[in-house]
């Protein structure tokens, strides 16, 4: 990655290089990459923090120093000073759970029953088109869109993960590429041996990438054998990675589970000696006062995907509840085939909306909370809570401005509330991914979202033939 | 209004006259004043209808054709036409219910419950603020929002109506403005006496007028004693206006109703002759299956406010037992101080995924349903059901584009899930009011927000002082 710029597009105003008669001082100035003056700053870490006329220092990919302006200014020599001075600069977003190349599926299927959705549509689809094609291209347009609404590392679930991670480092986002189990074959893998080696492939590949990192990806408890996670859990720890799964997202399932193993599924997964602080339990809709206990007790984290478990009337993650009892929730959009998008500052809202809502408390899931979720939180679910998810000094240059000048977002009492429940993906104006700008004044600076478009239009005709 | 544009920016590459020489017969042709050519074209009346290759006619600020583009070529000349190749044109959305002037309240207080919301910051801040001047600025923030995000119609509920009627013909939005009644003393108005006196002098002022009209707008039934909802009768059959109110909205309200007057609200309000196709019941959280029956039989609208509903912990409005029911169901936004935006897609895919959570039915309040809500329900509601709220010839030409040619919304497999689902409300392009254009290219054809901007964060400082 390098954190080096490769491009300095010179035409915006807004950018400008430091002369040494501008500076303040005499004394030897330390040379940065990049100095970013916002009119606010919400660093996430401490909580509830909003600083005004401050600045961030960035040099080789990383954050050098938060601090006001004038201490930047006067401390540090920029290659390249940026000003927004309507905006607000924050972490970038984490979106903790997405199967990415499901972009292709957006749309094309909704309003109808879970067990529908899935059996006539998603996987009769998946059956016939997953390919690495489908994959790159699908992946394409997910990375474009998250990226223009603030989402700067995505947690993937999907067929393909060498391909994901391939298409993630080319369009310069930070991806955790699921290392996917599940017992049954697919166009990826034949069996449980080939899914484990394919994805340690993939684990070998990219360990130390600047980019890149993988987490175990098992799809379900109703999925996967007891043998599958044991062999699991033996290589979880051996590589000390994370494990995500979708788990307690139906009451079928919990039904199902109790049917065939006796257990609720978390309890199943505690009984295999998964329940760890690398466990990360997606979804959670069905959670009872000892499911809670559990998790809290084990350390592990959940990732609530708010707008896809009401799309699919999967039931009500209790928010509040984990939150109190000290979980750590993260948030996800799912696949946009059952949201329909990956908008994080979409599901930012839905959270502190909907979590109110369960609770039937409107002090409950604060707008502080919502962003921690949609930042540290989900960093720490992935694995990366050192290096991502707060503007602290030494964590990685993921970094967000969401332009505040817009109708819907005036006037401004409380800048985090603006974030979550005013402003709108569209507003993001700037992305850095480890200190490499991808877009400026909301424009990428890399190419173009025509061949794209392009390419998904052209699955979008086969699909509705074969739909049809 | 006069449907006339008053505006030709003849800078974009969009917009071109028509020779003769491109005609493509020699038959006399009709002169139009706009046609505009789209993509996808969504009526909304009939259901579920997307028309592609189609263009709709504009004369005298009505829809004179809506036809393939081909037909509306041969048959009309238009002085200005429109090309907008990846785009829906849509009806405008009518936000069927808010108070427009409280976005000047934006965020300055979140995450607190109701009664603490209301009597330690809203209502404070009301008494001491609220004044024409404050409507006024209010208002043309609300209103510059809305028309941004696609809303061409709204209902108001707030003091100084004369002032929202003004705001609004001034911006050339279409207003509802709500003839408020309180059975308290406010910066309005004294007493119940100068309240109707002061409301229908609104009313009488804007008769006829084509961009304002008014209903009435008791604010509760706890705060509106029996006699003064027994003379609101009396004079809604006589003008033969809408009536909308906040009601059940809480299981407070439910249960000091009980206490006070041993009925529901609703009951109460058929007791005194109130249930009637003129009543718009405002929220309805507390529902039961006689209240369902109350409300189908006598004809009554209902505005469902889902984020509102959620931010507060108010309840769940059963929609999708409604629609089952035959009622009209609206949506409106409520206030920016409880919502936190005026943004009618937010609201759209809302009302379309809470209500599937809450029916616990994935089928539930589909795509088609909440786009009608936002739409043809929301007029009717206000009233103004045969003039706007779908695409028919003879209605008013108020009109939105919304282009899809972004990351989120790419591939189109259904355009109305693209619009209820995907899109956000950045993506309008253009409006129009009553054919008149107001936006075009995402940009505000008249003047700049600049103003509007400043005497809000103005009105912000304010507010902070008066709450610290």
């Amino acid at each position: 990655m390098g954190g080096r710029f490769r491009h300095y597009p010179r035409a915006s105003g807004t950018l400008r290089r430091k002369h040494p008669s501008t500076r303040k001082n005499h004394q030897p100035m330390e040379q940065v990459d990049l100095v970013i003056r916002a009119r606010w700053i919400v660093p996430v870490e401490p909580r509830g923090v909003t600083l005004e006329d401050h600045a961030v220092a960035v040099r080789d990919g990383r954050i050098v120093a938060l601090a006001p302006t004038g201490d930047i200014e006067a401390r540090f020599s920029a290659i390249r000073t940026v000003d927004r001075p309507h905006h607000i600069l924050l972490p970038g977003l984490v979106n903790a759970h997405t199967h990415a190349a499901m972009t292709l599926f957006r749309g094309m299927a909704d309003d109808i029953r879970l067990e529908d959705w899935l059996s006539q549509h998603i996987w009769p689809a998946e059956g016939r088109w997953a390919s690495p094609d489908f994959v790159r291209d699908g992946t394409n347009l997910a990375i474009i869109e998250m990226l223009r609404g603030g989402t700067t590392c995505f947690q993937d679930m999907y067929f393909f993960p060498d391909v994901v991670a391939r298409t993630a480092i080319e369009r310069h986002i930070r991806a955790v590429a699921g290392m996917i189990v599940i017992d049954m074959p697919t166009a990826w893998a034949a069996d449980p041996d080939e899914y484990f080696s394919k994805g340690i492939a993939v684990h070998d590949q990219y360990l130390g990438h600047p980019l890149v990192s993988t987490t175990f990806a098992p799809h379900a408890p109703y999925t996967i054998s007891d043998a599958t996670f044991e062999r699991l859990r033996v290589l979880a720890d051996e590589l000390d990675t994370p494990i995500h799964i979708h788990l307690h997202e139906t009451r079928d399932e919990i039904r199902t589970a109790a049917q065939n193993h006796g257990h609720r599924p978390l309890q199943r997964l505690a009984a295999l000696g998964l329940a760890t602080p690398l466990l990360t339990a997606v979804h959670m809709t069905q959670v009872t006062p000892e499911d809670i206990a559990l998790l809290a007790e084990c350390g592990a984290s959940v990732v609530h995907c708010p707008e896809s478990n009401l799309k699919l009337a999967s039931g009500f993650c209790p928010v509040a509840e984990l939150l109190a009892a000290g979980i750590n929730v993260a948030l996800g959009t799912d696949g946009a085939g059952s949201n329909n998008d990956l908008d994080m500052f979409g599901e930012m809202r839905m959270a502190a909306l909907l979590g109110k809502g369960i609770a039937g408390n409107a002090a409950a899931v604060t707008a502080e909370e919502a962003l921690a979720m949609a930042t540290i939180n989900g960093a720490r679910a992935v694995g990366l809570g050192d290096e991502i998810g707060s503007l602290v000094p030494g964590k990685l240059a993921d970094l967000v401005c969401v332009d505040i000048n817009e109708p819907a977002t005036q006037p401004v009492h409380h800048p985090i509330s603006s974030l979550v429940y005013s402003a709108c993906r569209d507003q993001v104006s700037d992305v850095w991914v480890g200190g490499h700008a991808v877009l400026e004044a909301r424009r990428f600076i890399d190419g173009d979202t025509t061949g794209i478009f392009k390419r998904a239009a052209a699955w979008q005709r086969r699909l509705a033939e074969t739909n049809a």
